[in-house]
């Protein structure tokens, strides 16, 4: 049986303690946030408190706060040699006061407020200062029904970094589909299975090889069409960026 | 019961006979094709040719050829007042001779030479000069299982560049995540249910609603970090130019 206390109230704490809380070999001993009222709502099923001073001893404190947090609280824990660790994808493991063993567990999912999540898509990245750490944050991923990676500080930030590419840009991307086919009348749902198949298709083939499409093929005939048909600055901009960074890539003359 | 004929031998013309060759109510009377060559392996399972004189009746001719071909093909066809569609998103449907009547059906979705296609995941994008032939079309694309859409060719124009979008664009976003985790002895499969949750997301918001990250929370210290993080001035020319582009879309100060 692991224990581990939850500091934090934002989505990665409360979507972290409902799966915690179904866990069959985790036991919840505290949930800590600076202000109540967030927690409230689950004081029937955890110990809340809103005072540091209070937390008793746990196997593992996860301080699922934002980045700015994240060394602040560290440094106001009233105890010493316990197991700390944070939630941050952009934060090294040394973020957090060394007067506590220290490590990291990053959940590398999109978790929004109202959806439930299911931690088997959830892949958890791992880091800690000795083996039996590794070990336990080992078991408490695996509890979860999740995948686990061993990943250093240097590592976790390239995911961070690359989460930004396929998943705020390509949401971006697919916004600018939105505008454009709005702009003629055209259901934005007829994209969608494209969409899926695109997000798919890359469990067969790497990015590379599923490449396809005008740039690919440096179809100048439709490009050009394209550029035409694009009424925002902004839209030609990227259009024509990521046409040459494709023709790059692939090592087209330009 | 409908009569199709198809003229042509890529991805498309080969996962229409497929599907339509499955299909209850659509016989295949004939499949053409310049050479024989790509289309000899099905001749067991269709009347197969390679001279456009031995076309006979049908009450559909499918043009899947490439963009260039189409106008050339439609002109030589030897016959006139038949049915005739094309299968192109980036040519308007006045682009084959008129000469007969003619129709487009767009099949919006990426084929890949070898992978079988379930047309139920295909939405189907008709347009034709009269009703007779927009039911037709209507009735084959529901023979396949297919959602079907009554799309104009300036509307389809936009759906051919939207798609360019969500498919060759984001696969490069994903290639550029490939880069820069492989950079760092990551796996890149870590990304891969990410990938997937952006895509599955905008089934229940809007891109609009579901764009999270630093670029919306104008995180200036994530975003700096990135920037410093990222080796490749293209990466970074991206990154600059979508975070941008995100918050110019949700209003924020830059």
């Amino acid at each position: 049986m692991i224990s581990v206390s939850i500091l934090g109230a934002g989505n990665v704490a409360t979507h972290l303690f409902k799966a915690f809380n179904k866990a069959e070999n985790i036991v919840i001993n505290q949930w800590y946030n600076r202000s109540l009222k967030a927690i409230e709502p689950y004081k029937n099923q955890v110990a809340i408190t809103d005072d540091l001073s209070k937390l008793e001893e746990a196997d593992v404190y996860i301080l699922a706060v934002s980045d700015d947090a994240i060394k602040k609280i560290s440094s106001k824990l009233p105890f010493t040699k316990r197991f700390i660790v944070h939630t941050s994808g952009g934060m090294i493991m040394h973020e957090m006061d060394k007067k506590n063993t220290r490590g990291v567990i990053y959940p590398l999912q999109s978790f929004s407020k109202d959806a439930d999540v299911d931690f088997a898509d959830v892949p958890i990245c791992i880091e800690a200062e000795n083996k039996p750490n590794y070990k336990l944050l080992n078991e408490l991923a695996i509890s979860l029904g999740s995948k686990c990676y061993k990943i250093n500080s240097e590592q976790r930030n390239s995911l961070h970094l690359s989460a930004v590419f396929v998943n705020n840009f390509t949401n971006q991307l697919y916004r600018i589909a939105h505008e454009i086919t709005e702009a003629k009348g055209v259901e934005f749902d007829i994209l969608k299975p494209l969409i899926k198949e695109t997000a798919k298709k890359i469990d067969a083939l790497s990015p590379y090889r599923a490449q396809t499409g005008p740039a690919i093929r440096n179809d100048q005939k439709t490009i050009k069409k394209h550029l035409e048909l694009l009424e925002n600055e902004q839209h030609k901009d990227i259009y024509k960026l990521l046409t040459i960074a494709i023709q790059q890539t692939h090592g087209k003359k330009l």
